[in-house]
């Protein structure tokens, strides 16, 4: 069977975690063939610790230059994302971006703009949408039987992290190394979620709160309102600083409701709509609509990097629907910006909004940014942070 | 044994609730005695419906000049409430006060004065103070064991309402009948035991939707943002749009969780506060504080309306404390209101707020207030619609 030759540019803590599962034989289509990086350490670390079929490259450059790869990994810092898009793009080299797209939804109309000159396949890593229970909602939410969107609300505060994991990286949570914080770092994947389940609202109003829970400049609580065209609002409250945390989100619709917590999904379907019900007349005032309540069954399967990186390799391959196009990124993004750009302006703003003054604004922060000092960088074991 | 010599003023929905139950022998401290309603078809009803032995009267000061009556529940319309508390006051007649307190702060404030100037006990029915989930969430809040408050997250959108409901009564609904929509009629319970469990904050933004799901002039969508003074911040949602709807009140402390839902009550704990567990160093950079869980047993009483009333008589006989000071009615009030003037000026509102600008938006409003018209006004049968 043929199969893809992979690179990976950067191998920090994803990159590191995709190379592993692709060495475990958890990827059958692809080949990993090249890594670059950097640093010199995490090369020498790819050498004495990976297989020595690869060929290391301390350039990104040299290796999309080497003919050796035809599909690549962007697991960089989130800012370089759309430059190491772009250069493969240049190359017609097919690849997968992680989360998030990149800093600024500026930088990323560029990148897509670039995606769409290029026969190259472009994909983004949005492993939560492997998810059961998301797939499902989704599903149920588009599906149209439930009826129209009312309310959103995700409490989605179950990101909890340390004073120690800020200070394990220089860049972390640093306007100049991350451009934000628990918005650009840990919920890109809500921020996608709730977008390809619920649509994209047109109306922001977000406050944040910058290093209130721990020492750094970025925002590490958030709690925002949105409205979408149709009328409907919604919530979305994130934090790195809340233990335990929680992780549930729920939807209204004009004929039911739907809850996401703790690993089920739960329904609860009326009869008819709630605009049908509450048109008709009813003797007894406090009469609601019938309704019957269940826990949705799910397939049960989620698939997360593995098969996003695999259905990346199918689709270049054989055709086979990616799980999360290039081009979507800008999604989850505009809902990011569009948060902060409502906190440091403190007013409402409307989407789509001014991505000139939001580059400012973000670049006036970067300005003045502070790299933290007497860090020792470590790439850290991943496993079980992905908050599924 | 003595008892209370009770006058209800308004055989409504609420006075007629509060009648049947003593009645039926469920206040052995109290004695009905007159009521006082300016309908005379509820006069009539009465007549039919209830003991010979209770007078009757068309106009309240003629019941509070009668010499019959010691004490009173006032549960006329909420505009009134202020007004008929202070002729008790004036006459030195112990009041219980139906919730809200009164419709904005200044005329609740004016009352608070007049009950300074008198013996008369002061009461409110803010009959959810005996609900034993909330009963047990204010232990645990406010014993200090959990720490200092960080996050509050009431979702209470199941006070479902249907257009028949709105079209039982003129009044309802109305700027000039209600002075408000759910913040007013449905929500003072929620919103005073918001205060009373989590302290009052000083910061409000709110997001209202006027006649949203209803034919109806005033609020019935509210989301709510707000900060309290130690810098923690809180979301309150509600509706009588949705069906079904939710009642999650989380309540998140430096060191565990409380999640009051469906009747039960959710406790975890941390080993230490999570401020303490941050500022340790953690070689596992992800590492979150250990943490016990619980549900939390309850003394499973929950007295409502029958427990309030028991309670204000065994204080005027017997001096025990009340469950809800009539003083206390203007915080919920306040945090209604702040959200009123929030959305009227489409800004944030610092407490305390311009009392007497709120006053004149609200008139405004009255102003143009249009009373329903071919309304068949009716009395409900509002069992079931307490939603405790």
């Amino acid at each position: 069977m043929d199969k893809i030759k992979l690179g990976i540019i950067g191998l920090g803590n994803m990159g590191t975690v995709h190379a592993k599962n692709i060495l475990m034989g958890k990827c059958p289509l692809i080949s990993l063939v090249a890594i670059a990086d950097t640093n010199p350490e995490r090369i020498q670390w790819a050498k004495e610790n990976l297989s020595a079929d690869i060929a290391l490259y301390d350039d990104a450059d040299k290796m999309l230059d080497s003919g050796k790869v035809n599909a690549v990994i962007v697991s960089v810092p989130h800012y370089d994302h759309p430059k190491y898009a772009i250069k493969c793009f240049e190359r017609n080299i097919n690849v997968m971006v992680e989360k998030p797209a990149g800093v600024y939804t500026k930088q990323v109309r560029e990148m897509n703009e670039y995606a769409k000159k290029t026969n190259a396949v472009f994909a983004m890593m949005f492993n939560q949408r492997t998810d059961h229970i998301y797939r499902k909602m989704r599903e149920l939410v588009q599906g149209g039987t439930l009826g129209k969107i009312r309310r959103t609300n995700w409490i989605i505060t179950n990101w909890y992290r340390s004073q120690s994991y800020y200070d394990s990286g220089a860049w972390r949570a640093t306007w100049s190394g991350e451009g934000g914080g628990v918005l650009l770092n840990q919920c890109p994947h809500n921020l996608d979620l709730w977008q390809w389940i619920c649509g994209m609202p047109i109306k922001v109003q977000a406050h944040l709160h910058y290093g209130k829970w721990h020492n750094i400049e970025v925002e590490d609580d958030v709690t925002t309102y949105v409205e979408y065209e149709n009328g409907a609002t919604g919530v979305f409250i994130t934090t790195t600083g809340d233990a335990p945390g929680t992780n549930r989100f729920e939807i209204t619709l004009d004929k039911g409701k739907l809850v996401a917590e703790n690993g089920k999904l739960y329904l609860w379907e009326l009869e008819m709509t709630e605009n049908e019900f509450s048109a008709m007349k009813h003797s007894n005032v406090f009469a609601s609509p019938k309704k019957s309540f269940m826990e949705v069954e799910t397939d049960g399967k989620s698939e997360q990097h593995v098969g996003v990186l695999n259905t990346f390799a199918e689709h270049i391959l054989n055709g086979t629907p990616l799980i999360a196009g290039g081009e979507e990124g800008i999604n989850g993004l505009t809902l990011s910006n569009a948060m902060h750009l409502s906190s440091f302006l403190n007013k409402e703003i409307t989407i789509p909004f001014d991505e000139e003054l939001y580059y400012d604004e973000l670049m006036k922060r970067v300005k003045t940014s502070r790299r933290k000092e007497n860090i020792e960088s470590m790439v850290s074991d991943t496993s079980g942070s992905y908050n599924a």
